[in-house]
């Protein structure tokens, strides 16, 4: 690199680590909004968030940016390199960041702000009449949206690109088809099946005992209490503020054994993500997950594939046992195994099983693709909804905030966000049946407690990265081939037959 | 106000507005940095904190700013008008950073990082001579820093002047030589006399239940816990990020029943100060308190005059006997009065009591004024330190780390700083005896726990004015007069004489 050449890519560093700077300090803050600050705070924390984040696009967005990124177009030796990586991932936000006006970008922040109190209210009052313009004009926006960032094939990749970078509609579409055609004969057959006893999951279990099983977890599967911490929030979330600060939150519930465990499990899967990318990226736009998809596909891994196996709970059942005798006492290891992993349609996703979620997740897609293409009014959107939930998860939602309102994603202009929960879903099972067969023993280990190879395995294939390699990128390393819906049915198969005997 | 000259003010608001939130970040990540933040993120989190204030300095010095300022000098109706006041602080503010060359604050945030380490690896292990040549550097900056500024009558002010607005080196002197005369004779006495009981004070004290007490002694005294909170850090302090979310630290040493307790006071009398301004200032310069010497007599004010009196401890000692049945059990209310108010020369400044304290700043500013004069070599710093010590308060320290070593501030820059804390010390007294006058029965309503008459009459005459009113005016509309060293003399001369024979 010329000494000229070098010069500018310290200037092009200096405004990066800038704009990181300041973004990082608004994650802080909304952590706080949610953990720690009084509720007094709220209307001086909104602003200080909006002046963070609309300082930092400022900066980012300046010509002088651009120019730097057309002068240091030719570095290209080593697509790894951190200098080509950080270009090349700068580049990209550059020129979305660009497309978007600053009417635009005020005209949706100004909606949505409005759409979120509109659905707070609409949910409450189980309404969907009075959240519906809201909608409208959010699809609207996503749609005005779409066409100033540009597309190829369809509006909607647009949407879906700044989630999932370079996913695309059809290929989504594709994938989803694949999966609810095999999804719904599961559930189907699974329904008439007599379901695992689960009652004693909802006896009353102290919350601090709860949390201190959870906290001895997360040191155990290796979250790194010297990088990061968990505190309680209202809904649990991952943040991160550098590769050496990543806080979890989680929610416990006294009449629920196991929700808090999970909610930990997931977000230091997300957690230990964001620890594991390479010191060197710190403080740039290439230290963050690299999708919402692969960001999710970590996290499920550790919820379902490791947290809901029964390897996990032959090494942590009697400890839990001990920790809860009354109620536990009594209890076998394997009828706590299938009362975890219990399949029960719900109508609320969050709510969901691990093999019905995916449903739910599809229905949403569909959905938003239907608003984007003007193909369903709004009005009749609730008993779309319910069709769709009766044909897929054969359940009806018993009034509209279990129903249409119950996400609050769109109200938050997320359109294009929910398909990343699937692709995760399946994605976890991709790379962890890869890390079975690159891990001698993987089962065994697990049920001894021993996680530092797993971990080692995704730290290698896929932490370190962070945004160098795609989502996509790090799929087709590891399996040839882009994203499949086979090893996640198959798990679900295999899984799911020892405990519904329809299945197998 | 003209539709033009609004639209300026407007312009000049929404910058005010962005350097604020910015700085207010800045200050929540300084928070969390002290209480909760893991370990491993101390490098990151220096550079994001440098990074939001370097980013608001250079929105705040813009050329803009200063025009909108010219442009908008007309306006001069109503001295205490938010327009008016914001205009005139800002303008203030403005003239000072704008001073002051990107070069020379980059020099001054060098050195003293350096000089920061330098004084901590000295302090431990107490050696002098390796801090000597970063507080020379500190002490020919701080030169620079203040020519730069202007002064009309000694360098000195201009230093002083970023603390305590409009207060010269020529009244600090005056006053301080009249306080020093008086008290050096006063601690003189006070030495000879039998000391009180105190060794109960430091028996073994269950820190959860030190928390609880300290706790409703703040929601009693009328802290507000919807728009702030209070956490534990290793040095208490306080801040704030707006008027509603104001934050308190504190630190609980099982080993001594008191200190946490009035370190809790201490800082809720900054808090409640900062509570307390107008909510129209919010979000804005004005929305601070008016000089460090103000901020400190609202906190000297609860932790003294209120926290250490009497009266208080009529109203608090049955329930502090209640926790504590076994060790306080049998010592009278009189006997623990005394004991919290015993006079005992220590080397050291944050250990020191009530009487000596004053002693301890005098001697700093009347080195950090021979020292900005030239008048002594660095090196014979310590030998002076210890003469001072000894003609003052009668007392040697033993090593260097508890003597001329246990500040952080000059290694911080902070030269013109210490007088804030006896300046702070002397207005409390000088407030609290006009509250005295202007509230019937104060001691009374102190001893039954009635605290708002006293917090409203704060309110009224201190706190809500934030930055629209000097400490001076705020003094003068009260005492019509100044800083004054009586009202203070004649406090500690009846409430110690009760406690001290030699003083009676």
């Amino acid at each position: 690199m010329s000494n000229s050449t070098k010069d500018k890519f310290d200037q092009l560093l200096q405004i990066v680590r800038t704009v990181s700077d300041l973004r990082a300090a608004a994650s802080l803050l909304e952590w706080d909004q949610e953990t720690y600050m009084p509720r007094g705070a709220m209307d001086a924390r909104s602003r200080q968030v909006s002046t963070l984040y609309s300082t930092s696009h400022e900066i980012f967005i300046r010509d002088r940016t651009g120019e730097l990124l057309d002068q240091l177009q030719d570095i290209q030796s080593d697509p790894l390199g951190f200098q080509e990586s950080l270009i090349r991932v700068t580049k990209r936000d550059y020129s979305r960041a660009r497309k978007l006006s600053p009417q635009l970008v005020g005209k949706i922040a100004e909606t949505t702000s409005k759409a979120k109190s509109a659905w707070a209210k609409a949910n409450s009052e189980n309404d969907f009449s009075a959240f519906s313009d809201h909608l409208q004009q959010v699809i609207d926006l996503s749609i005005e949206k779409a066409e100033a960032i540009g597309y190829l094939d369809h509006l909607y990749d647009a949407l879906l690109d700044e989630y999932e970078p370079n996913a695309t509609s059809a290929q989504v579409k594709n994938i989803f088809d694949k999966l609810r055609t095999s999804l719904v004969p599961i559930v189907d057959a699974i329904k008439d099946d007599p379901a695992p006893e689960s009652d004693f999951i909802h006896y009353s279990y102290d919350g601090d005992i709860q949390w201190d099983f959870g906290m001895e977890v997360l040191r155990d599967i290796g979250f790194d209490f010297q990088r990061g911490r968990q505190d309680i929030s209202a809904h649990p979330f991952s943040t991160s503020f550098s590769i050496n600060d990543v806080r979890l939150t989680t929610r416990i519930h006294e009449r629920n054994l196991v929700s808090g465990l999970f909610s930990s499990l997931h977000e230091a899967g997300h957690g230990m993500y964001e620890q594991g990318i390479v010191n060197d990226l710190d403080g740039t736009f290439l230290a963050q997950g690299t999708s919402l998809g692969m960001h999710e596909s970590q996290s499920r891994l550790w919820e379902n594939q490791v947290g809901r196996s029964y390897a996990f709970w032959k090494c942590y059942y009697r400890d839990l046992q001990q920790r809860f005798k009354t109620s536990l006492g009594n209890i076998p290891l394997e009828t706590f195994y299938k009362a975890i992993n219990r399949v029960r349609p719900s109508a609320v996703r969050v709510d969901a099983d691990e093999v019905t979620y995916n449903l739910h997740i599809i229905l949403r897609y569909e959905i938003e693709l239907m608003l984007i293409q003007g193909e369903v009014p709004i009005n009749e959107l609730p008993e779309l909804w319910n069709d769709k939930m009766n044909e897929y998860i054969g359940i009806e939602p018993e009034n509209e905030t279990e129903g249409i309102l119950q996400d609050i994603h769109w109200a938050l202009g997320a359109i294009g966000y929910f398909p990343t929960y699937a692709l995760g879903n399946l994605m976890s099972a991709q790379i962890f049946s890869c890390a079975q067969e690159a891990i001698n023993d993987l089962e065994n280990q697990i049920s001894t407690g021993q996680f530092h190879p797993l971990r080692q395995w995704l730290q290698s294939n896929i932490y370190q990265w962070g945004r160098k390699l795609s989502a996509i990128e790090i799929i087709e390393r590891l399996t040839s081939g882009g994203i499949s819906t086979q090893p996640w049915l198959q798990y679900i198969q295999k899984k799911y037959s020892d405990i519904y005997k329809s299945l197998s």
